[in-house]
């Protein structure tokens, strides 16, 4: 047993303000046995859409695991179509709805009849306790194949899938396990990093642990996602690891993250490591930089301070920008950036200046400073650095994408 | 036409950590057409199991939108699942290769020849154009029956959808629509918005056209999402129109915004009304309150200038707050935010100046001040404004909480 498919049940999962996230969850429980999920379906309160959703994934699939649709209403289906795609009778379990009565009787209520729904089990299902709630969950084994009906609100559904995995799950998966590791990637772009690796690739699909491998574009970044399926977590550890050396290799500096933690994890934890503090000059960017630096636990340590000087006349007088130098290169250029960079690195004392000054959009652009121009700037006691980027996209990218940059100037300044 | 399914393409989101959010999108837009979304399935970049599941699709709905998978490397396999299942030769259309090498050499880069697979076209398929990106959509009719293909990135995918909305899908559904209204409220919990609501629900499905109604709470805010479905956006945008007059009747100031603008959004439309400028002072918000009021396209027009004190001595030399009044009070306190808010407002010689100090956490909380506890203050020439506020959760959920507080508090003391 190592393939499983999810079915999240619920109308309110179908509309658009809301998405399945219990699958999250129940998907790295799963892998903790070396289960791979190979889809997942979303399906609403619909007797005839769920049980023609069920009989698919039982035809491809070990293990189906459902989740929502137990509760005591009209609409709460799954249990019924689940038994009657299984053909299995319904028939109520006295003991639950004793269990049931007695805890609405605990809170000086009385049971509703309807509630009398979720006592029904069909005949042969294993009856998982919900500790956090009224319905149980229940475990049908068919032959070769299981089902799992677990309740949707997160907290009765998680103790109740790893008492799942520990027990049943367990009992009927190999003693396989699935390990993942996400390389993140700045600095190259999709198909050059594909590029740059694909020779890996081969190398790694004939290893007696065979390592698959998937590139996910985001913004301001590339990602790597490695997998690899072994007897043990140390050797899935030890095949990933060497993986992820062979790729640091290949794209070296532009690696940023081995270990899952995102950029401004990555370089707080350089700062700390050589105990150098930090401030921040932030024209377009508008404080974001400053606001993901400061997303890290004990970022206070090296973050000393930011200027968010959007009016041009804020960066003369908070920042000591010469209006000369603005008057000659233009507010957006490297000159002001570095002005930027080293007037709050000197007024605040600190070891690292940053400046940020560019064009977010969707107005200011011009022919010479089209919308996306951005200067960044970066600068020690020794050196400073600056570049003039042109980043594509909306507003909010453009800014995303500027504080990414001045985020990894900083790291590759630290590095090299 | 009026049951779509969406299937969304990639590996990613079959792990732990991803989750498909293009399908709320989708959902939205089909909507607009009285269409539903029946069900959504997600599979990965696995040609057997898409060629399943989009079979499985084609027997039970009109449309599937597919989204992802339209990269150019090898593990992006949609493109050719689909032309396989629906049995048509897939060939170069050049008039797309040479479009995606301009796209490259505009940015001094030569195409990867991998590139041309983006260029590969099913038979009979209508080219979408890709404004934001490489990889164009498709779209393929087979009888009664439609399939959409749309890249995955959001950028890309929702320009497209859009103009799918408006041609091809919009020719082949019928004349219903399923009209949405999203209202959003602060400074009231889930439960409380639900008593005040209660009575009017009765009305709304006694209506002719019905109106149905879900409670969503989400961080530092709650929302009430209503849907009607009538035989115009006329009679849909009238009907949801007065139901939404009549909560603003029961909630008044505590709802924000019936139009799905951000909290950030209305704040800036108020300032730019009375044209008012601002500046922000904060502390544990990291330089968030400013990016936020910053994501808003025109907001030069307003903010002036921010400075992040994280630092308590950037607080006394940056703001000019009293060294005594923070070791009278604590950094963390309704004194110090005030002091904070008057001094940016005096310094950047704007009319409303903001004051944000907390201890976001993980460290820093005390028995009297645990972590989450916040001090807000808006300061004008007239009058000051403070509170002191406990926020639950992680450090990211305080800098969001407080954030949300601090621009309320302004838009509440702008609207009294």
């Amino acid at each position: 047993m190592n393939r499983a498919a999810i079915l999240a049940v619920g109308s309110e999962l179908l509309t658009p303000s809301r998405v399945d996230t219990n699958s999250l969850f129940i998907t790295e429980q799963l892998n903790l046995l070396g289960v791979e999920v190979a889809f997942k379906t979303i399906v609403g309160d619909d007797r005839d859409e769920l049980a023609t959703v069920l009989r698919h994934a039982l035809g491809r699939v070990d293990v189906v695991i459902c989740c929502g649709g137990l509760g005591p209403t009209d609409d709460d289906v799954t249990r019924e179509v689940v038994a009657g795609v299984m053909r299995r009778a319904l028939l109520e379990d006295e003991s639950i709805t004793a269990r049931i009565r007695k805890r609405f009787e605990s809170r000086g209520m009385q049971m509703p009849e309807i509630n009398r729904r979720q006592a029904m089990v069909p005949v042969g299902a294993l009856v998982l306790d919900n500790t956090n709630g009224t319905a149980p969950g229940l475990w049908i084994e068919d032959g070769a194949r299981a089902v799992a009906l677990l309740p949707g609100p997160p907290r009765e559904l998680k103790p109740m899938m790893e008492r799942l995995v520990q027990g049943p799950l367990k009992a009927r998966t190999g003693h396989q396990v699935l390990g993942r590791r996400v390389i993140r990637i700045t600095g190259r772009s999709e198909s050059h990093t594909e590029e740059a690796v694909r020779s890996l690739y081969a190398e790694w699909t004939a290893m007696a642990t065979p390592i698959s491998a998937t590139i996910l574009a985001s913004l301001g970044q590339i990602e790597l996602h490695l997998s690899a399926r072994a007897g043990s977590h140390e050797t899935v550890a030890a095949v990933l690891g060497e993986a992820t050396r062979d790729v640091s290799g290949v794209l070296g500096l532009d690696v940023y993250s081995t270990d899952g933690r995102p950029l401004e994890a990555v370089l707080g934890d350089l700062l700390v490591a050589r105990a150098l503090r930090v401030a921040v000059a932030e024209s377009c960017t508008g404080g974001l930089v400053t606001s993901r630096l400061t997303d890290v636990p004990g970022s206070s340590q090296y973050v000393d301070r930011a200027v968010v000087a959007y009016a041009n006349d804020a960066k003369v007088s908070l920042l000591g920008v010469p209006q000369a130098l603005i008057d000659q290169h233009g507010a957006v250029s490297e000159p002001v950036a570095v002005a930027m960079a080293t007037g709050i690195r000197t007024r605040a004392k600190v070891d690292i200046g940053v400046g940020v000054t560019g064009i977010a959009g969707p107005g200011g652009g011009s022919p010479e400073k089209p919308v996306g121009t951005v200067a960044i700037a970066a600068a020690t006691a020794a050196a400073t650095r600056s570049r003039l980027f042109r980043f594509v996209g909306e507003r909010e990218m453009v800014k995303f994408q500027a504080s990414q940059a001045a985020l990894d100037m900083v790291r590759r300044m630290l590095l090299q």
